[in-house]
């Protein structure tokens, strides 16, 4: 009855953008109401234009007519996810890319090679990744005249698993213009056949010298990729994301989806630097477009790099690198003209931040910026990862908000704890402590970085243990949040990290009617039973766009 | 009353996209109808779309009732005028720009100057134009002191009337960095004070010092300049323009308009070579947007220079210099490259083209083109301007659209007949031919290289005279065109060149109402009077958009 639906609306869509009531009833559900509390109803009732018209409460009295009924047959609804830091082309980019992390011989590996360029018949390039001779019973490096003997019509660029070496047929080097008189460049090497000839598996910095010649993706390659990003994305049950960087490319691409009517999730876009800022959004952000589907929000800069490569800028050297305090990607002076630029034109700003050091700059900046640019703006951090407990305040008294990835602290945790040692980690992701200081939090996946899966980050947040359950009774656990509070930070919290609040991000009369379905009631299930949250259906703007299985 | 009425359909339009049903009657109209030929009406119905419902002839049943009713007082109607060869956001920074043409004395520039600094208070730099020392009574160049005395907070930069000297104030020459210790380029010179302190005056190359300190134009400006190129347009009855070398820039300024309900006139977009149409483009030409407003038709290339400057490319020497034979912007094969990468996609060709080799050249390219890249392509030669008349039917036999310039001929006769000699104005201009060859015709006007008049294009179309009405009986009268062809190439012409046909440019049912009402009859009325031609009202789409006076 649902796929009847799913298929009648969708019908009904494309002959005509007007949509006529819909009445799901027979619903658990719950949202974060206007005072951040949870709210439960059993109902929703959507208008014709896709905002919802009334929330029903049992009791309440339906409607004696609509035009589409559906029977939520008791399943529990949740507002449609906001992940508040991904990013949405890359996440496309690397689902389209061949995998071949699982291959276990040679043989395997070709073949798999062999069959996803017959799929993609249009690709210029096959590129992949991820394959390991160590897991081969060959244990020997690949040969480009293997990769020949299945694809020879065009090059074929095959990553190895760690990044550090690259496996080409010919057709690639000879578009690299690489040949037995190539020599490699300092730190790396070209492996070799008797004569000189280049055997295909470049290592370290040679493989710059094919992945330079890898043309840059095609619009067609991006609308693919963007089309693949929405497809996991709604998959998850995120309806919503803050993309992280957008480049000029990046959101012609949105454009296009949202000319043709392809945008299915809501996209809050934060320019790559200032230059990208300005030329897609011109003298301010852009209008809300294809009915909230697309806002460029403003500008996403950098204060320093990550802790698991320590270039994260800590106020202190690393405990494993004494010598090393991290790195600044932007100085304070050019941070704080990036800022000046931006908040000129009310472009809002979110600044990458990880350690200590650049988290307490990108304060001072926003500090100094407040007195300047006064009003409304929405200061963000991104990550605020590790964070000096004394500057903690800082963020609520600036009007900072703290953009936080869950995840990233089970992933991350033994990799944190030998970086920072054990006297700096109570400021690390500290989400309860920033929470209880007043600042506001809106969480996110940093997806491709990790899995773009809110439930997984809503275990974590209430947990603070991985998908392993470890450590028990959680990693510092005092950090855990509320389940209120990681419901908000992933619907409303989200939404007004976006500008977005009144329009999505909660189900309330004349939001966006933006849900779940989902089988079972993160308020209730167990930390292992959230992660394993089946999303049954999803809609965005009163219209289902997805649903379990297909 | 129709002030009332402009007033009440915008308050309308305001309030609701959609417009109630419109009856325009006791009009003189005319159109080209669907054979080509000329069809006479007397009311036009328009539906609440902004499409007309109704072609209403004398003695046709008017409805009983419609929203609004708009008196034509006999009036005479016209579709909206089609530019098909403009440059829509140059148009604006020109008209925005001080002009300095008419001044009669040092003290009166600088009053203008001042006047203008004043009144644009945002503008980072005051920029100008058109000054000559000769016409003033002190006929000495001016000094940066001068200026200075005027404007002393930001740089003034002010170029010749001939564009080969500039004027400066103190702050433009410190922030090009000209100093007395400066050093004029090879080709230029620096006035100088006593001591070798610059003047302000800087000479041919040596303007280059200054003007490339001019900071690009911020997005506020491009869109200032987008607004005031559209009232332009529209006060000369233009509804809409083909964009001939649209950057990602302008693009988004167009964009920006079509988001913010501010874009008046359509414009079809041709992009400044391949990679200005691919990132505005992407995978091919955009989707008709906002209504019909904006579109990426496609991509304009070069084959050659201009005619006056001895750019265009002969194929023999120029008369005036015989052993110069022009040049060519882009070489054949780099121009069949460029042509195969936007074909690919299925974006639209537009090849500048001027002297006869290089439309030779066009021709040959778009004739190897058509081979491969079959199907309605509407290839487009823009200009035109000179072509052997042995290449003439080679437009019509490889569907080639001539996009031509009636003013262009008026305004360069002179100068034609010196660089060509008199055995080579046979296919200079060549309306006539062309259209008697079959090939199909848009006009346009250049503009801004030619004001956006096509009501001296009209005139110079049907008689191959001036404004002066000189020479006598008209310049190679033969190439003179009927009536009914120069509204054709101002109106479906323009429209079937921008795959526009069945949107706009007709007056038929199902078509977009873009209409003026004019005081004269431009199939009746005398060459000088078509030119007098006062446009009253200009309708886009159903609205009213401008009207005489305001």
């Amino acid at each position: 009855m649902i796929r009847a639906l799913l298929a009648a609306t969708a019908a009904l869509a494309l002959s005509a953008p007007a949509l006529a009531d819909t009445l799901v009833d027979n619903v658990d559900g719950l949202t974060i109401d206007a005072t951040g509390g949870v709210e439960r109803f059993t109902g929703l009732l959507i208008g014709d234009d896709g905002r919802i018209v009334q929330v029903l409460h049992r009791g309440d009295k339906r409607p004696g007519k609509v035009d589409y009924f559906v029977d939520g047959q008791g399943q529990v609804m949740v507002p449609g996810m906001i992940d508040s830091h991904g990013h949405v082309m890359s996440l496309g980019f690397s689902a389209l890319t061949l995998d071949l992390t699982d291959t276990k011989s040679l043989a395997e590996a070709l073949a798999k090679v062999a069959a996803y360029a017959k799929v993609n018949p249009d690709r210029p390039w096959i590129l992949g990744r991820g394959w390991n001779q160590e897991l081969w019973p060959e244990k020997r490096f690949p040969t480009a005249a293997e990769l020949d003997a299945v694809i020879g019509d065009r090059p074929v660029w095959l990553e190895r698993v760690d990044g550090h070496a690259g496996w080409a047929n010919s057709k690639a080097l000879a578009a690299a213009g690489v040949t037995a008189l190539t020599k490699a460049p300092a730190g790396g090497s070209i492996e070799r056949l008797p004569g000189g000839k280049p055997a295909g598996v470049l290592v370290d910095n040679a493989t710059e010298l094919v992945a330079k010649a890898v043309p840059a993706p095609r619009p067609e390659d991006r609308d693919l990729a963007l089309a693949k990003a929405q497809e996991i994305l709604l998959a998850r049950g995120v309806t919503a994301i803050a993309d992280m960087g957008t480049t000029v490319e990046d959101w012609q691409s949105f454009r296009r989806a949202g000319d043709n009517g392809s945008l299915r999730v809501r996209i809050m876009a934060y320019a790559m630097g200032t230059d990208n800022m300005a030329l897609i959004g011109g003298p301010g952000p852009s209008p809300w477009l294809y009915d909230d589907k697309l806002r460029l929000n403003g500008v996403k800069l950098y204060a320093d790099g990550a802790l698991g490569s320590r270039g994260a800028s800590l106020k202190a050297p690393y405990s494993d690198a004494p010598t090393v305090k991290g790195l600044r990607v932007t100085g304070d002076t050019q941070l704080k003209n990036f800022m000046s630029r931006a908040a000129l034109d009310r472009f809002q700003v979110a600044i990458h931040a990880i350690g200590d050091e650049a988290n307490a700059a990108a304060l001072t900046a926003i500090e100094d910026m407040n007195q300047t640019y006064t009003g409304d703006r929405r200061w963000r951090i991104e990550h605020a990862q590790v964070v000096d407990p004394a500057d903690i305040p800082r963020f609520a008294k600036a009007g900072v908000i703290a953009s936080m990835q869950p995840v990233h602290q089970t992933s991350d945790r033994l990799m944190a704890e030998a970086r920072l040692g054990p006297n700096r980690l109570a400021g690390a992701y500290a989400w309860a402590s920033l929470a209880a200081s007043g600042a506001r939090l809106a969480f996110g996946s940093d997806v491709p970085v990790e899995l773009a899966d809110p439930w997984a980050g809503f275990a974590a947040a209430i947990s603070r243990t991985g998908p392993d359950g470890q450590p028990f009774g959680g990693w510092q656990p005092q950090e855990r949040v509320s389940r209120e509070l990681a419901l908000a930070a992933y619907t409303s919290g989200g939404a007004y990290a976006g500008f977005a609040e009144g329009r999505f991000g909660r189900l309330q009369r004349g939001e966006r009617a933006d849900f779940l379905l989902i089988d079972r009631d993160p308020m209730l299930a167990s930390p292992a039973e959230i992660r394993a949250t089946q999303v049954m259906q999803v809609w965005v703007g009163g219209r289902p766009v997805h649903q379990h299985g297909n």
